[in-house]
């Protein structure tokens, strides 16, 4: 018979994945300058570190680490990860789990609690592969309305009161794709809603640490009284995204129910990618090399602001205090899809910003990425871009 | 709000995931001879080789490791993975796609497929991960007759012609847990039911490369004519559980859906891990290497098979031609969960049976796993056993 007459689980119906694919392959081209990816700069990456790390646990522990570990995680790692947690994030006694990637506490979390059209507020636009993630579950998207200091509370109560939702997916610090840091009044005004309606809080707070001015805020987490915040953190931004290695800490018996939903997706985190983590914090080297990346992502951040502020008038654009993004928009009427395919012929690439919105729209938005390029790329990346939207202004 | 309000996922409604996990925390205590896991030896387990490894892939191509990596694989390793497909296994031209460890295999492929309430033919026993990951898919498992040479065909079509299942989860190789292997007629039958009747087959085959004597017999992915069968590979036992690197081959289609999936689920397996697999298949290290723990677990698996064979009588047992497992029966009414509470006093565990039953039951039912072990333990912890049962049929 031929395999035509196979039909897909119906999660996919609505889920193609393929608009960001495609760009992604552009971006491979050689040459191109590339603002689209969430992608640390190469030099960032600390190899030579890496390397020494790896020889030195599996000299001091390599069968432990080649055998198979517990679901729960690596002891050590995990022994680690809790003092970091409560003495750099305030965030005390929790159960944590050791994940593959923070993309995967996502899918844990949804797994453990989200039945097909339970609905879930998230801000709009968000992270494209967690909105992903929770279409794959079949959850209904409810989008709440944003400032440039977060998530709106007022309307995200009216939407709690009138839609019952079972989650609020947030990015609080520095988020994908805008930029926005939620301030410390909302964030504890989120976790009293929270805590007022029975509501999980999925915080997802992978770039806190890239701060380029001002002081840090306390996680949503930090002011949950019962439990219905869970915290997702992850290593992808200041050490490696290649080791996947990122955690979820919350109430006991949630990390529980994602632990077992974690026995039959992959076992267990690398026992190798969790010993090298664990090392980073032990040896205390995670501070100075964020310290060394921070400086130079500021730069590259500025830079590209400092262009900005020279595009032509009509385009607006977020001036974030951290992360890796800036959000712009351009004047109404203006397609950042048909700009990009024009950029693209001038070896330019960025992330029109639809594909972030959960129902689409919004075609005048784009995300632009800073720490994955140079400044002499981002120097003339800018100028082509700028030229561009010149050029269509006057059309 | 009190947490105790929070309702979870309606699909871990029959999932506790707990039973075995008390059974390893047991093995955990020091001084225990375990027989319940299905681990590699530590001896076996390369530590020096993947340290040299780990530092030539870091110090050759170290960024673009650290870097975040394709869904799709970490193209060398896709390379050398077709190869090794191709010359290996004799599966030519398929979509690849490297996983967590194999269990993201499965995970991936209910995910793609799976509807709740889709029935999925299983034998039965079976591997409880893969039951509890269906499981949380909701599928409805339809257990399937074996008997020495694997599933038994003739029950396999009937099945399929009254209930219609979505796909057959088959480990034809060295079963877990009954260590019996699917004989080369049966293969063939496998694959023509799935292209006559339209089922996928979920060929799931760590343990092939693990054969004591015999010839090896071809995958039934290899007879399959029209992309019915999935086959999934691991390294797990061959080279290291603790890296978690496995893969996933077969119809394009198929395959870029479970990548789709993959994308929200952990973005992609871990490069770090997918360079060391990969550099052991281009230095050619793979056949020495299961030479020797081959070599190995040969001496390990008759030593138990010999200590069975003095066991008293009604114990009947399974002589695996390969694999990590044996499985055995005792006498009627007499209870495997009572012998292992009794043995976990004397110091030695294994798994009841009942665990890997769809529907539980056969409560004088066990599996012995003789790899994870030494010479001398399996002495000392068959004679124990051996003596707690006749001790039991006394009673």
């Amino acid at each position: 018979m031929d395999l035509s007459s196979l039909s897909y689980a119906s999660r996919f119906d609505h889920v193609s994945g393929s608009a960001i694919r495609e760009i992604f392959k552009v971006i491979a081209q050689p040459g191109m300058i590339s603002f689209a990816g969430g992608n640390p700069s190469l030099s960032a990456l600390p190899d030579q570190e890496v390397s020494r790390l790896a020889s030195e646990v599996l000299a001091q522990n390599g069968k432990w680490i080649l055998q198979y570990g517990a679901t729960e995680g690596y002891p050590p790692f995990l022994e680690s990860l809790k003092s970091y947690l409560k003495t750099h994030l305030g965030i005390q006694t929790p159960s944590v789990l050791p994940v593959t990637g923070s993309t995967q506490a996502m899918d844990l979390l949804c797994k453990a609690l989200i039945n097909p059209g339970d609905r879930i507020i998230v801000e709009n636009p968000s992270f494209l592969g967690n909105l992903q993630c929770m279409k794959l579950y079949e959850a209904e998207l409810v989008p709440v309305d944003s400032d440039d200091d977060g998530m709106d509370p007022d309307h995200l109560e009216y939407l709690i009161k009138t839609t019952r939702p079972k989650m609020i997916y947030t990015i609080p610090t520095f988020q994908n794709p805008t930029g926005r840091t939620l301030s410390l009044e909302r964030r504890k005004r989120v976790a009293e809603l929270a805590n007022q309606y029975g509501v999980i809080v999925a915080e997802d707070d992978p770039y806190r640490d890239l701060r380029y001015r001002g002081e840090s805020l306390p996680p949503i987490k930090t002011f949950d009284e019962n439990g219905w915040v869970v915290f997702m953190g992850s290593f992808s931004k200041v050490i490696s995204p290649g080791l996947r290695v990122g955690y979820m800490a919350g109430d006991a018996g949630i990390i529980r129910k994602c632990t077992i939903g974690k026995q039959s997706t992959d076992v267990h985190t690398a026992n190798l990618n969790q010993a090298i983590v664990d090392q980073f914090l032990r040896q205390d080297l995670l501070a100075p090399h964020v310290e060394q990346i921070v400086s130079a992502y500021r730069a590259q951040c500025d830079l590209m602001l400092s262009h900005l502020s020279r595009f032509p008038e009509g385009v607006s654009f977020t001036r974030p205090d951290g992360g890796l993004f800036i959000w712009a928009e351009l004047p109404e009427g203006m397609s950042a899809k048909e700009i990009l395919d024009q950029s693209i012929q001038e070896g330019v690439a960025f992330v029109p910003g639809t594909h972030f919105y959960a129902f689409g729209g919004h075609e005048n938005t784009l995300r632009l990425n800073f720490s994955g390029s140079t400044a002499d790329l981002i120097e003339v990346g800018m100028e082509r871009l700028e030229n561009l939207i010149r050029k269509n202004l006057n059309k």
